[in-house]
């Protein structure tokens, strides 16, 4: 039980959720969470500016180490909780190396979702350009292709043949890619390592909540 | 002697810089590498691209083991030399959450430094905002404001009294902000940081050569 745990979180959220799927797979029930609203500004709200000044969702703790940023979460409670749960690093330095090169290869992918998705928001309306828009979709067809290469051929997992941090870290992405419109049928190899993974137990029972009830926005459907 | 690691790098980037930081510090000396011109475009040469498809420095690679992103170059030295050279990741359950905390906060750092240096690069001409550059430069005082607080009081150390992966990815940013003009006078907790940390021998002894020959253009001197 992780009681000593505090987990803030928005559903639909890629860092949120990667966080959640970390803790489950290391055997970390039990910790005292709270969902809250990205619509309603509760990212903003006091008890969570208390943990994460910059506002943001996860604002995570353990005890008195805070841990926002989702990758230091997932990171961390890999490091300290190396023998319990899931083994989420491989053993083999090419697996290990593969590992990490993927991890930080989803960075340019969730952002050049996030430009996309996020355009309106992000720029304010008299600095709009469609030509912007559209360097922004291509950017991420770019980055789909490359990532459809990189599942050409591959097993169960992004790395090797077993869950790995990067599957805890990069899944979310799919998903949120698919969730919003992304093509099944551009893209088949994302696909089907999406449809191989989202039945896992640890995914499945932190199914973001907000998606339960029908699809997306569809934002995503040309890319 | 590391002749199994290949370096293909450029002078004065953060992301370099970081990577030949972790092999000295790892007691890895004697690697093959190679420095190229960004100016000249040779980031996107033939080989370069062969490592990295993404036509980015660095490129590395550990016999057929390719670790072109930064940060996960440097996780994969410490995990896979943990007991040679300096040990970059603390004992303390608490060191090592603040460390991976501050390293993926260092993140949105580099990226508001970027998006000030490199906004005519990035931006194509029409679609340029004198609103968008004032927006850029006010996030990254805002950015600058929370590290100069992370900093005060700090040892000489981001984390704990040793040396860690956190210096080796954040130094590199922090002096690439003074390289760029960043004030040392409104920022006097960053400012000490930097100087204790630039004479340490893992640090000088890969020292940017394109910066030795005099200051840099100081875009950054308003922040």
């Amino acid at each position: 039980m992780a009681k000593d745990m505090t987990l803030l979180w928005g559903s639909g959220s890629p860092p949120c959720w990667r966080v959640q799927i970390a803790l489950e797979e290391k055997n970390l029930q039990g910790y005292n969470q709270k969902l809250l609203s990205f619509e309603k500004g509760e990212h903003k709200s006091k008890e969570v500016l208390e943990i994460n000044p910059r506002g943001q969702l996860p604002a995570f703790k353990h005890g008195k180490i805070i841990l926002n940023e989702s990758y230091a979460a997932c990171l961390y409670l890999e490091n300290q909780f190396k023998s319990q749960g899931t083994q989420l690093i491989p053993e083999g330095a090419a697996e290990v190396g593969l590992m990490y090169q993927r991890i930080f290869e989803a960075q340019p992918l969730a952002q050049k979702i996030g430009e996309v998705l996020y355009y309106n928001w992000k720029v304010p309306e008299g600095e709009r350009h469609d030509s912007a828009v559209q360097r922004n979709k291509e950017a991420l067809k770019e980055e789909m292709k490359i990532w459809e290469g990189y599942l050409q051929g591959c097993g169960d997992f992004l790395v090797g043949k077993s869950f790995s941090l990067a599957d805890v870290i990069i899944f979310p992405v799919f998903a949120y890619f698919i969730r919003n419109g992304g093509s099944e049928e551009r893209y088949p190899n994302v696909a089907a390592y999406y449809k191989k993974l989202r039945d896992r137990p640890s995914i499945k029972k932190t199914w973001p909540p907000t998606w339960i009830d029908g699809p997306g926005m569809g934002t995503l459907k040309d890319i």
